[in-house]
């Protein structure tokens, strides 16, 4: 299950794409943040380490607030478990927001967005991954392997928005595709300034540490982005 | 060849993404207008219909040109011979800049575009449309039919930037292959801000007009942006 993943067991470091995302972040140093999504806190821990002055963990799952918590003895770290569809935060409180591998599972993804834009102080920043809409597109997503051995990534439906079912661990986990430019242009209705896109790929580094990685290189899998209140 | 396409012989009406592009441009009246690529100079024409001051085509084809020249006559249209991979403009000079699908055949795209934004005045835009990443990403690209007669296309090589040579009419064009995430921090890095993304798909009722263009619902084919100086 997911308690099992790399990224639950080794935390941030089990996350391949955790350095390329941890090179967007703002320094953090007296900082107050929010962390969307927030799974075991190792995130919130990790952003502690920097100087963060204080950060708000929010999850629906109460089984991983519970692990959190257990990971977790720091006064400045609040868990709460909470539906990011219906997120209320008070307003210009926060000074960073993050989320990792999270908004993909919104349906009210807009209101999501007003609700963090106004709880962000101006000239603040809003750090988050998906799964790139490339990756959740299709009916039938998965590799396929010509005769040659070469890997193919399948793309169809990438216009159809709209739900994806997916097996994940346990069945009928549910997903919303949106197209790429769908979510940058929700981002600036939502009065957030663009300041990087990134298709997230394994560097050299990692893909001879971790040959497995290679095929990440054949199509985007993780979209990060940082935007600018 | 090239002067067959719809989009050559009924100019903008035979270009399925122009509803879209042109729902993106900003009121033309009294603008002073760059077309990067102008080709049969289709936009250049229409521009002026709408109300623009003056606008300067450029290609680097003479053949394109001569047809352009044949087709016009508007002294305020002026076209030049221009290569954009080494294009100078004066600065500060223009109000709005456009290109249609030739911004993907230009290697110093950053050279390009940091000469876009020295030529525009603070506050316009530019406009562009380019084939999608995903479109052109892959060794192989081309439609994949499957037993239920289902269409995917596939993609592979999509994190490995560069030229991509294809057959389109003549042997040997190149096209400059660039993850959309990297097309974007260009244009933020020059200093441009991203207002709008749109991965064109055709509307309904295109699809009922022309059937042949469903299938581009499901991938995205071109790329439609607008950036603010």
């Amino acid at each position: 299950g997911y308690g099992q993943l790399p990224r639950s067991v080794h935390g941030l470091d089990g996350a391949p794409e955790w350095p390329a995302l941890r090179a967007m972040l703002p320094p953090l140093q007296g900082l107050r943040l929010v962390d969307l999504g927030c799974g075991f806190g190792w995130f919130c821990r990790w952003a502690r380490t920097q100087g963060a002055l204080s950060v708000l963990g929010l999850d629906v799952s109460e089984r991983m607030l519970d692990r959190a918590h257990s990971l977790t003895s720091d006064a400045a770290i609040t868990y709460t478990r909470a539906d990011l569809e219906v997120l209320a935060l008070p307003e210009a409180a926060f000074d960073f927001a993050y989320s990792s591998l999270a908004l993909h599972y919104i349906e009210n993804l807009p209101g999501l967005l007003n609700t963090v834009h106004r709880a962000l102080l101006p000239g603040s920043s809003l750090v988050f991954s998906v799964e790139h809409p490339i990756f959740m597109a299709s009916r039938q997503a998965g590799w396929v392997t010509d005769a040659q051995g070469r890997k193919t990534w399948p793309v169809d439906s990438y216009q159809m928005e709209g739900p994806r079912s997916t097996h994940w661990f346990t069945d009928g986990v549910v997903k919303q595709h949106r197209m790429l430019g769908t979510l940058l242009n929700m981002l600036v209705r939502t009065g957030f300034c663009i300041q990087h896109v990134e298709e997230w790929a394994p560097s050299p580094e990692q893909v001879l540490a971790q040959p497995a990685l290679a095929q990440e290189r054949e199509r985007p899998m993780m979209l990060l982005v940082r935007a600018q209140r």
